[in-house]
């Protein structure tokens, strides 16, 4: 079974995937920070009895992962390919995820929140993953009591997930804006409008490769529908603006954008050893010219984003079934990316 | 006919090449310097007419080339091609070189002094250019009186040469010593010993390439065969320790001398616009490669060196006969490496 982000539309434009996630908590107990171990075990027993069953037909799929009893090294890896957060790596209190065969469900149990579901597509689909969520959603409703007010909504532990719950997201491609140093521009734009802005992995993370992650800021005072057609709206302003830079810098000079794409084409299938940054640097820029339709690039049996998932740390510095160290890591990055490109 | 820098010899080793130079006036005429158009012309005649003759049977191979009604572009590339020096190539005054077919004898008149003779081999061959240096200097004083003092030897324009004229050079590609920052300890340790380093286009000139000349500096007070010798155990001791440093490196981490050179490789193999700074690093990088034996390198038909000299400025920035600018220059260097390591 292939994983959304193995589906090659992820690599066809600057939409890479579209993500929904719903913040929801159960009115009966305390949010996840002050639950004891015995009152999370319970929580989350009674959360897959509410979702492991028939009315939701895709839970045969699901697979119930004990996260806080995984070693270090399989949390990362979890964390990278997006099923489960940066947050979730850290608690030490009884968590889990369940997740499906494609990992476009995945389903956070005693995250910040009780339940954070989320559901991911590659391209820009973010109506059906909004569909999927809501369906889960509903499904949970129908077992648990979730802790729900009538003014603010849904009641999270953090403030600014209070309301719908909901954080829409988009992950997007932006070379040339990154490089003409305009996201700065683009930041401040977007807030206007309730959106933001973050790093590949979210809250806090760098954007490696020039990938973003655009989500609404605002989840309260506006319905889910309203936040979702918000969010379109400015990602449909960030592709234009995105394209048109694209077009630009071309027409200013085509060579130093081919120039750009072919060295790293060429230190990508020579180099004997990479960082994970760099790596994400030369991806992000093969991508671009996959993007403008350049014929002689390596033809690729992976996607892009999945290769860029294959190489983060977790993923990519393991000989053995162990961790390796950071210099033998860059080795084995290095080997794969050639074999990858060749 | 092919020319010295294209014997495969000068890719060889640690010495690309060796060249002597002897600084010689005529005693009835002022320096260059004091000589008139007039004087110029007719100090030429006479030095053409003391070389071109039987008594030189490699004379029949001879060309005459006018340098200073050459275009600036012929300048250069003849300088590109160590066939004169940059001091010719900025002269106002009636100058010209005598070279034959394979460069390896290049006679420099009206240059800073009346004559230079060049004499320049592939790889370690500075007695074989001495001995054919010292027979043109024969012939050219059959027909000349040189100006001469018993006590100083030979008398030139710049006191620096005064005394033998011998400028006896090697030509040294010394990848590690630079990268490890140790040339500034080399300068100190062989300027004890009366030599001298400076770049791959003599004096004032950068090191490109990790190349150096490395030359006596005294000319005085000692015979031309101990000038050589002494030269040539300060050449041995150069080599020894930049072999000894490149083994260090590659025992400390063979991956990163790998790394160092693949992506070279790659970068060549792919960009579409070089500076030619840039091209001079990654082609000394790949010239490692080479002297290390690894097998998958690319095959030239050109040697590295020609390579080297067919990049510079004057030799790769022209399109219909005529110099373009930088920015076209530097693709034309890319297109033409892209083609060489094919």
């Amino acid at each position: 079974m292939s994983k959304w982000y193995e589906d090659k539309t992820c690599d066809e434009g600057i939409v890479i995937s579209s993500r929904i996630r719903l913040a929801r908590n159960i009115k009966k107990y305390p949010f996840p920070e002050m639950l004891s171990k015995e009152q999370s075990e319970e929580m989350i027993k009674t959360l897959k009895e509410a979702l492991i069953n028939d009315r939701l037909p895709i839970a045969k799929d699901f697979e119930y992962i004990e996260v806080d009893s995984l070693p270090a090294l399989n949390k990362r890896q979890l964390m990278e390919k997006h099923i489960i957060s940066p947050e979730l790596v850290s608690k030490n209190k009884p968590c889990g995820v369940l997740v499906n065969k494609d990992y476009s469900i995945s389903i956070m149990l005693n995250e910040e929140d009780h339940v954070r579901i989320q559901t991911v597509f590659s391209g820009e689909n973010i109506d059906k993953a909004w569909d999927l969520a809501d369906k889960i959603d509903d499904v949970i409703e129908e077992s648990v009591e979730y802790a729900y007010n009538e003014k603010y909504g849904y009641i999270t532990a953090c403030p600014t997930n209070m309301g719908t719950g909901l954080r829409a997201s988009f992950m997007m491609h932006l070379p040339f804006l990154e490089r003409e140093g305009q996201m700065q521009n683009i930041l401040n734009a977007v807030n206007k409008f309730g959106v933001t802005i973050r790093g590949i992995y979210g809250e806090g993370s760098e954007a490696l490769g020039s990938i973003y992650q655009v989500s609404n800021q605002v989840t309260m005072g506006q319905s889910e529908q309203e936040i979702i057609k918000n969010l379109k709206n400015v990602v449909s302003f960030i592709k234009e603006k995105e394209t048109k830079l694209r077009e630009e810098c071309i027409s200013k000079s085509k060579v130093d954008v081919e120039d750009n794409i072919y060295r790293s084409l060429g230190i990508i299938e020579n180099a004997r050893k990479m960082s994970g940054a760099e790596a994400m640097r030369h991806i992000s820029n093969i991508r671009e010219g996959y993007i403008l339709g350049f014929k002689d690039l390596p033809q690729l049996k992976e996607t892009i984003y999945s290769v860029m998932i294959n190489i983060q740390p977790g993923n990519i510095g393991i000989a053995d079934g162990k961790a390796v160290d950071v210099n033998k890591r860059d080795e084995l990055r290095a080997d794969y990316l050639r074999k990858v490109f060749k």
